[in-house]
């Protein structure tokens, strides 16, 4: 574990001389716990040539120091607001130094807070996405943990498949899956669990309603895990009782688009390349315009994170990255299909880490 | 319903026109939640003279239309980032027109985007907690789903101490919890739930780990539901087997502090009176230097927002707040006790809205 978190910072302090920064001040919780293992949601942590500092208040003193153990950063606990804790402690910077901070993760508020002491000091210089950008290549032990991740989303899939049935309620087959992430070790969903039937499959973040599955329901099921901080994403789409021939014909053309968007994963590649891949399978069957988001996104310590799978995205994929592969047609009134897997990028290639069946399932 | 979003918006434009402010970005979710009804994870609101405008994305266009109706809310779906959308939009208000923001909402990179349109047109002014202190007082739909958010969870500590026995793990308990409050209809727990035995109850947010409950444990059980968009947040703790004679003092300790700062609650009472009513019974008993925390805090669409019950708080409670009490001793090494009920607070008392047992449970 020590070794990681040491990576980790000698990247981060690489791409800080490339900024000619020599501080960044790190508001964002996915970036704080990425770099000193710390998961209170109050903190700040500056980070620079030498130690990390993790800034936190008196209700977490126990907590940051089990958690950042082997982390090298070193806990401050203050009762003051943390912004102008941090701020006094870059204060004592040479006035030449430069400061970073996440312009798009700081507030207004907290940016005046921290900038207050060192008036006149050290210069603030706003970057978005530094921190994220180091995160998008997994290393080995965040990658073991989305496996894991990976593996209990696909088991608690095939459990809530084998419970679906005419006559039960959306909320109460969600609460069946979240209990099930539980008992499998979960810390809880990575998002709010999805159960979209009938008509309201046709939402593409339709939560579940009171809303009683029935026959001829297609029922997209879309469900993910966090473990020890890494999350899984996985939808699959049942029908409640026989599909009709136009169901099963729009399910095969999205079950195909997504096959061909998991094969055109490697590194290297343009992630709007993986996008296309999905767009000319639907176009050549008609359907692309029933396809109204993106094919998919980055996983990892967030459920929404680089890179993002989309037209016009030109951006090559990383090896290490881990994305989601999630094609669906969207009939308004009707329902809707999604098929979505987590997968690893690989040089030539990519590893899909959920294992549901894709089959069409009715139930 | 359609009343109380109107009742809502005319107390907003009070504000600002005290303010002397023509509209107000609004950025933070349960702001937004309040004044329009939307729950989407990506809106901002523009609040002035005439009805609102709710900006999201076309991912929500049908969520967006339900959850709006009823509220003269405006909805503009767009692709463009959000606050460069509502930039241009009020980039038409007159040149002398004040535009108000909440900077401890806002990044500093949405602010830049927002004005960027309306260069050297109008004038941004920082905000904070504007639509919060409207939120601390209740309307009447909101106190209906806050009782019966109470309910549930009181329902739900029923039975999770029926539930508790040595043997069973920390996590296993708090899945069953989770799963028993969507079984009741919540739409989930509005906090991640506690329940931390022996050693780990002296962590006033000790999550549920992997230990198992065994005897002689003190068991703190913290846990409350979001249910239609508004928390509930109840604590008590059980212990395994018989207490020690010591164990039981600390509790009635507790107990009788709990009970004091609950007599304490009236309208107009400063928020520190009632934290000292819990102090002062600590003190009597010198245990006032193992309550490491504050007294309570208000509820509602957030499971922390105003008012804040702790020392030096002068602010007076109003009628129709909704505060925690929650006084707890904690023994590094030995373990915790916390006692905790949501309050309403009313013209010369107060109602407690939870209701599960409050003395000793031995199991």
């Amino acid at each position: 574990m020590p070794l990681l978190f040491h990576n980790r910072l000698s990247r981060l302090r690489s791409a800080l001389r490339q900024a000619r920064a020599s501080a960044l001040l790190i508001s964002h919780r996915p970036n704080i716990f990425y770099l000193s293992g710390f998961t209170g949601d109050n903190a700040l942590l500056v980070a620079g040539g030498g130690r990390p500092i993790l800034f936190t208040d008196p209700r977490f003193d126990t907590q940051a120091a089990e958690e950042c153990r082997g982390s090298h950063s070193r806990i401050l606990i203050t009762r003051k607001p943390l912004p102008q804790a941090a701020g006094e402690y870059l204060a004592r910077l040479p006035r030449s130094a430069t400061t970073m901070f996440e312009e798009d993760r700081l507030t207004v508020a907290q940016l005046r807070a921290a900038r207050t002491p060192a008036r006149g000091g050290c210069r603030w210089k706003p970057v978005q996405g530094l921190v994220e950008a180091l995160r998008e290549v997994k290393d080995a032990e965040e990658l073991a943990r989305m496996r894991a991740a990976a593996r209990i989303a696909s088991q608690v899939m095939v459990r809530a498949i084998k419970r679906a049935h005419a006559g039960i309620r959306e909320t109460d087959l969600a609460a069946e899956i979240e209990f099930q992430m539980r008992k499998h070790g979960a810390e809880g969903p990575s998002f709010e669990t999805i159960v979209a039937s009938g008509h309201r499959a046709a939402l593409p973040h339709g939560r579940a309603s009171s809303k009683r599955l029935k026959e001829k329901d297609l029922v997209v099921l879309d469900l993910g895990v966090i473990l020890r901080g890494y999350c899984s994403d996985l939808t699959r789409t049942i029908h409640i009782g026989r599909a009709s021939s136009e169901v099963r014909r729009w399910y095969q053309v999205v079950l195909e688009a997504q096959t061909a968007a998991r094969k055109a994963v490697r590194a290297g590649t343009p992630a709007s390349n993986v996008d296309e891949a999905v767009r000319s399978v639907l176009r050549r069957e008609g359907l692309e315009r029933y396809f109204i988001h993106s094919t998919g996104h980055g996983l990892g310590i967030e459920v929404h994170e680089r890179p993002s799978l989309r037209l016009r995205q030109s951006t090559a994929l990383q090896a290490g990255s881990v994305v989601t592969i999630e094609p669906g047609v969207y009939f308004p009134g009707r329902g809707g299909i999604r098929i979505e897997d987590d997968v690893l990028v690989l040089p030539g290639g990519s590893e899909t880490l959920t294992s549901a069946p894709r089959e069409l399932i009715e139930v």
